[in-house]
C-alpha cells in the first residue's frame, strides 16, 4: 500500500521543498566567472565590473500559456527567452537568472523536470547561469517568475527615451508569426476536442508554430549592432505588438513617428495564413505580440551601415512630437496608431 | 449603464496592464544614487561598486498566507521583509527590489493599492528602491514574487559554509512567536466561523500576532555586528525554523553542533501561549519558522564582544562533523536534531 506503483509519476511532496529544489537545480552548473555563488545560500553573489540591468517577468497558466498545446520543456525555454529579450533590449548582455516556480499538486516531479530541462537548455544556449530561485506549491495551476540580470558599459546602455525626431525606425526579423502560431494551435485544440483522432497537417505553419512555442531572443542583433558600430538612440523589444512598442518609444522620447505599412517585414507564412484566417496581416504585425524582435532607432548618418542588412528592416522614421504617431498605408493614407497590443488584464 | 456605481471598487481591467502598473508604481521614487533607471524601461539599470547579492521569494495565497486574517498592506510589507532578511543573512545591504504580482479579478484596484502601500512602506523604512516588476492577472488567487538586490564588500559577505568546529552559535532576538501568532489567528478564524459576532480579546497575544503579521528583517543586527567588529564565520536567516537552519549551517560547513535547550531565547508570551496550547515551547522554537531572526557562528575569540548583548543569545557551539547535530535538553540528555521546519510542499 505504501509503494508508488506508478513509477512515471513522483508526487512533489515526496521530495520535500529542499529535496525538490536540490533535485531540480543539480543540473545547473556555473559558467560565468562573475558568479561567485549560485544556488545554495540565502542569496547568490555576483561580481560584475559594469552597471547591471535587471528585469523580471511572470508567466501564469491560463493567462500567458495553455499547457494543452505548450509542452513544458518549451514553456521553460520561452520563460527564459522572454526575460533575456528585455536585457538585449537595453543593449546589454544577460549573465544570470533566478527562477521561481509555483505548481499545484497536479504536476508530478517529472513535469517540473521537463520545465527545468527547458530552462537549462535556454541557459546553456544563451550562456547564462541559473543562480537562485524558489519552488513552492500553488493551490491551482503553474506559475513561473524569472528575474534576469545582465551588464553593459554605461555608455552602451540604450533606453527608450533617446530617439531623436529625425531618427530612422528599424526592426529585426519579421513580425506577426507568433500571434498566428497561437491561432493555429487554438484552432487545432478545438478540432481535437471535436475529433480526438484527427491528425493535423501543420506543415504549412511550421514557422508560425515555432515562433509561438520556441521563440528566440535577438542576442545576434546586439552583437551585429556592435560589429557595425551602430549604437541605437532608443530600443525596446516587441513583446506586446509593434504599435504598442512604437508608442512607448515615442512617448518616452517625446517624438512622433511615421511607420510605412509596405516596409513592415512579414514572413510568407504570415501572409498566406492571414489570408486563410481572413485577417489583415498589417493589423497582426501591429497588434500580435510575442515576436521578441528588437525595435530601435538610429541616427540618419548610420543608414549606410544598416541598409540592405537581411536581419534589419527600416520601417519608418521619427518626427516632431506634435506631428503624432501614424501609419502610412500602402494606399498612402495616414492613420493614427493606437495601442492595441496584447493585454493580460483584459477580460475575454 | 456605463457608469461604475460602486466607487469603492475599480476592476483592474478598467486600467489595462500599463495603466495599472503606472497607477500602482507612481508612488515609488528613487532614493539610491546607485539606481540609474528604475521602473519604465525594458530593465532597470543599477551601478554598484561592490559585489551584488540576489535573492528571490515567492508567496502564494492559500500556501504562504491567508487573506482572511492577513491584511493586504501587511502582506505587502511582509513580502518585502522576507527577501530583505535573506540579503541581511549574507551580511549585505539591500538596495533594490523588483515586485511581480499576479491577482485574480476578485481583487479590485483598491486591494492592489493596499498591497503596494505595504510594499512602499517597507521600501521606505529599509531604504530600498522598487526598480521594476510585472503585474498580471491570475486564474485564481494572489501571488507575489519579489527579487531583492543588495551589495557588500567581498570580504564582508558571509556564507553558510564558513563555520569552524569550535565556533559559537548565536541567534538574534527570540524564537517561536511568529508560529504561535499564526496559531492564534487560525483559532480566531475558527471561532469567527462559528460566531461572527464574537469580539476576540487578543491583548495577551499582541507580540505573537505582530511577529506573524508584521515581521521585521534584522538590519540592526548587521549594523551591530559591524559596530562590534565581529564578522560571523557563517550566517543564515531563520525562515523555516531553528532546527532546519542549524542543519543547513552544519551541512554546508561540514561541522556538527550542540544546541542547548535552556539557552534558546523565548518571549514570555511564547512560554505562556505554548502552555495554553499544550505545546512544547522548544519544539515551537525549533520547528516554528517565520521568525526572520539571524542565526550565525562566531569565533570563540569574539565571545567578549558579544556576551551580554541583549540582542544576541549564544545558544550552542559547533563541533567536529562526526559528532553530529544535537539538542542538549534541560535534563541534560542529548537528542539528535532533525529538520522539521515548515515545508510549503507538504500535503495537509
Amino acid at each position: 500500500m505504501l509503494e508508488n506503483k506508478d513509477n512515471s509519476r513522483t508526487d512533489i511532496s515526496q521530495l520535500g521543498e529542499f529535496g525538490l529544489i536540490d533535485h531540480l537545480t543539480k543540473q545547473f552548473s556555473i559558467q560565468h566567472k562573475s558568479t561567485i555563488k549560485g544556488i545554495g545560500d540565502d542569496a547568490a553573489v555576483i561580481t560584475l565590473d559594469e552597471p547591471i540591468v535587471v528585469t523580471t517577468d511572470l508567466l501564469v497558466e491560463g493567462v500567458h500559456f495553455d499547457l494543452s498545446y505548450m509542452p513544458l520543456k518549451h514553456l521553460g525555454y520561452k520563460a527564459v527567452i522572454v526575460n533575456l529579450s528585455d536585457v538585449y533590449a537595453m543593449n546589454a548582455t544577460p549573465s544570470q537568472i533566478t527562477v521561481s516556480i509555483a505548481a499545484s499538486n497536479r504536476f508530478p516531479v517529472e513535469a517540473l523536470e521537463e520545465l527545468y530541462a527547458g530552462i537549462a537548455t535556454a541557459a546553456k544556449i544563451y550562456g547564462i547561469d541559473v543562480v537562485g530561485g524558489d519552488t513552492t506549491s500553488s493551490t491551482s495551476g503553474l506559475l513561473i517568475s524569472i528575474t534576469a540580470i545582465g551588464h553593459a558599459k554605461k555608455e552602451d546602455i540604450v533606453y527608450r527615451d533617446g530617439a531623436g525626431d529625425s531618427d530612422l525606425l528599424v526592426v529585426s526579423g519579421d513580425l506577426g508569426a507568433a500571434y498566428l502560431g497561437l491561432q493555429i494551435l487554438e484552432r487545432e485544440k478545438q478540432v481535437f476536442k471535436v475529433n480526438p483522432n484527427s491528425q493535423p497537417d501543420l506543415d504549412a505553419y511550421t514557422y508560425l508554430i515555432e515562433r509561438q512555442l520556441k521563440p528566440e531572443a535577438r542576442k545576434d542583433i546586439v552583437k551585429l549592432l556592435a560589429d557595425l558600430e551602430v549604437l541605437p538612440t532608443s530600443m525596446i523589444d516587441i513583446s506586446d505588438g509593434l504599435s504598442s512598442e512604437i508608442l512607448h518609444l515615442c512617448k518616452n522620447s517625446k517624438v512622433g513617428c511615421n511607420l510605412y505599412e509596405d516596409k513592415i517585414p512579414l514572413d510568407p507564412q504570415v501572409i498566406s495564413t492571414s489570408e486563410e484566417f481572413k485577417m489583415d496581416s498589417t493589423t497582426i504585425a501591429l497588434s500580435g505580440g510575442e515576436d521578441y524582435e528588437l525595435l530601435f532607432t538610429v541616427k540618419q548618418e548610420d543608414f549606410p551601415k544598416i541598409k540592405g542588412n537581411p536581419n534589419l528592416s527600416i520601417i519608418g522614421h521619427m518626427t516632431h512630437e506634435k506631428e503624432g504617431v501614424h501609419l502610412i498605408t500602402r494606399a498612402n493614407t495616414k492613420i493614427p496608431i493606437v495601442a492595441r497590443g496584447w493585454n493580460s488584464l483584459q477580460e475575454e
